[in-house]
């Protein structure tokens, strides 16, 4: 598999981007042969730079929900286009596609949209801090929200008071959420939680039922907001709000990522409970009420509604979790697959500098599939079992591979200094 | 002109958005009679959802720079998306475009790409601080800058810490600045200048070269980052940055709505001066690296390059400013024409409620025109002698019938009490 496309495009990079590239898309923490640039996508699959086909399980980080270019979303974008886009006010796509939001998500009486999803949960905040009147919003420690200053992972270049009223509990854990309640007194603005515990480096965790209905309990008592962070899981989990089956209803829940099939659009999502200080916030941006992303939108919730692409990707989840278990012990590796079948983390037991999990990455990417070794993956809708098959019978050759060289393989050097950062996140700034 | 279609999908709004509308195209400030929605779009002209065109000198806000639809930025834009648009990395779109803005604005040596101006403000507020290790920056009072809580110009939402180290100097007042700098003591992170005073409900202001070069002194002695915020009014004034001409070079510039032609991108540009800074923080967006917007701005910064795209919107600009000029004194009035002609800001002498500059627009629009009352407008390169002159001839009848009914008139009810609650944004929150 040659990459010289790709060498020479980090090399041309690197001059006119600060490191070569940024965000959750660099590649500096992921294994060395994995490409940087992609050239095209179709259905399950992207090219690299170079023409190597991958089947992609990232899945552009969870935007590709039916299948890159999928053709029924991109029809009704083009016939949207022809009419335009970014215009001096919305078009009625806007009315429809909050019609539509209202009437999938149980919580939801009305919607606001915006370009990324830092924005819909920073606009989540807002809105709960001029709903209530009060200042302290908790956050489950380690949990991803966003990359504005008053979330962001990394904090160089934020200063201290961008978190003055950001406080933490542990995911899950229902005293330490009551603890951080009752430290708030009586300025408490929100509790946000996400769908389940999707943090990056460790394994995934499902949501405690007693834990979310806590959390919607105390937000009751103090008048607080429950805030449910869709942006990564919502549509991956469920038609609608992913704590539904919990019995728990958030006053406001923040989307993204997939809900127009890649296209950019994100939203707030409230109940009445929020919508008067929702409606006294200022939030806007020059493209967020752009009318292509919507038209996609409606498409792609009505393939939501109509078809049974949740129920495949979870056939194909089941598949491939069975399968790479079954693999993985076949070379004497034990597995740790968490997070939902269709959203997978997988880690290696015994494994706690990645070396083998990287090594494991190289090796499916050599075979042609796109797997990461420390952030949870995506499914979509285009994968079929063949997919998974080959996937399988990828990996029972590449966990045969790792097996036989356990003995020389060494961690990777950025991740191992960045992990060593991140442990420490809040004493940087 | 009906507008049956509006008026229905705004009573449909009002239930599923709050406030049935948010941001900066929200119909709330402009005259009762201003259209929400809008079904189509094409070069210079905008349709409303009633099927009723105007010529539009909002040009959404900015982003429509060549005109509605231009078919060699959509062509462009429709062979990426063949391709891909948002992946599981960039195309390499994304290396030639921040090669061509690099090559293109003398001060840049790197680009970071994203969805929001507020993207790119932040950002640039972030690698300040990151660069210098400090923490104060300067804004020019009234300035707009963006929606996050940092800058909001409606702070609800907001807590006081969010502006802990954001402080106020006057534009183009040099004494004012120098206090600032020197209250800043050795804390100083960046001074943010607009490329021009353009604050909405005011006169326009062109920069005084003495107050650029004097806040380009004050960043070299202090070490703190100049960044000039071009997302308004950046490749309507130069075909690179706008300081240009005052031989002025900033350490940062945020660029966004018009460099894609109304595609969803904006863009943070830096110097090697501050490469470390922006190198050090963490930014990004499910959105920020996708293809489709990069390519658009290719063809788009193309255009702007080999054409005479510029020199033909002042042209028209200047062409309209002489022609109101007269029209209006026709009819007894005398109006204040302020900014560059190709973003002009139009005020009636003697109208300090904007009784008169709110029925002229409603005139304007009622004969196909759509004006603002209170915010810079936008020419497109779209527009045609033809488009001025009729739009000449539309003021000169719009002129005569408010002079006819000059003693009827009344202030717009929700802008008094806006522009009450504006007079004083550092005291609420």
């Amino acid at each position: 598999m040659t990459r010289m496309q790709d060498a020479a495009l980090r090399a041309r990079a690197l001059k006119v981007i600060p490191n070569g590239m940024y965000g959750h898309e660099s590649v500096r923490l992921l294994p060395d042969s994995f490409p940087q640039f992609f050239s095209k996508a179709e259905g399950a699959y992207i090219w690299d730079a170079d023409g190597n086909r991958y089947l992609d399980y990232m899945c552009a980080y969870g935007p590709s929900l039916l299948g890159y270019r999928d053709e029924r979303v991109e029809a009704a974008a083009r016939a949207q286009a022809a009419l335009g886009d970014t215009l001096t006010g919305p078009s009625p796509a806007m009315v429809e596609l909050a019609e539509t939001l209202v009437a999938m998500v149980d919580h939801a009486d009305w919607v606001m949209f915006c370009k990324n999803g830092t924005d819909a949960t920073t606009m989540a905040m807002s809105s709960a801090r001029a709903q209530t009147g009060k200042r302290i919003v908790l956050v489950a420690k380690g949990a991803y929200h966003g990359a504005a200053p008053w979330c962001t992972p990394i904090p160089a270049g934020t200063v201290a008071e961008d978190r003055a009223h950001v406080r933490t509990y542990a995911y899950n854990d229902v005293a330490s959420l009551e603890a951080a309640v009752a430290d708030a007194g009586d300025d408490l603005a929100a509790i946000f939680a996400s769908p389940f515990r999707h943090d990056a480096f460790i394994d995934q965790e499902a949501p405690d039922p007693a834990y979310a209905r806590r959390a919607r309990a105390l937000c009751d008592t103090t008048g607080a907001m429950l805030i449910v962070d869709e942006v990564r899981a919502g549509f991956r989990i469920a038609r609608g709000s992913s704590w539904a089956d919990l019995g728990v209803a958030p006053d406001l829940s923040a989307w993204g990522k997939c809900f127009a099939n890649g296209h950019p659009i994100s939203a707030l999502l409230g109940s009445d409970s929020c919508r008067e200080g929702a409606g006294a916030i200022y939030a806007t941006g020059s493209f967020w009420l752009s009318a292509v992303p919507m038209a996609a939108a409606i498409e792609t919730l009505r393939i939501i509604r109509e078809t049974d692409y949740l129920e495949h990707m979870i056939r194909l989840g089941d598949r491939l979790r069975a399968g790479l278990d079954t693999a993985a012990a076949g070379s004497g590796f034990v597995l740790r697959q968490t997070g939902p079948v269709q959203m997978p983390q997988i880690m290696f037991e015994g494994d706690p500098d990645f070396r083998v999990g990287y090594a494991w990455a190289e090796e499916m990417l050599a075979r042609g599939i796109y797997v990461h070794p420390w952030h949870n993956m995506f499914l979509c809708a285009a994968m079929t079992e063949a997919d998974i098959d080959r996937t399988i019978a990828a990996a029972r050759d590449a966990f045969g591979a790792i097996a036989a060289r356990r003995d020389e393989l060494v961690p990777h050097a950025v991740l191992v200094a960045m992990a060593a950062a991140m442990a420490t996140p809040e004493t940087a700034g």
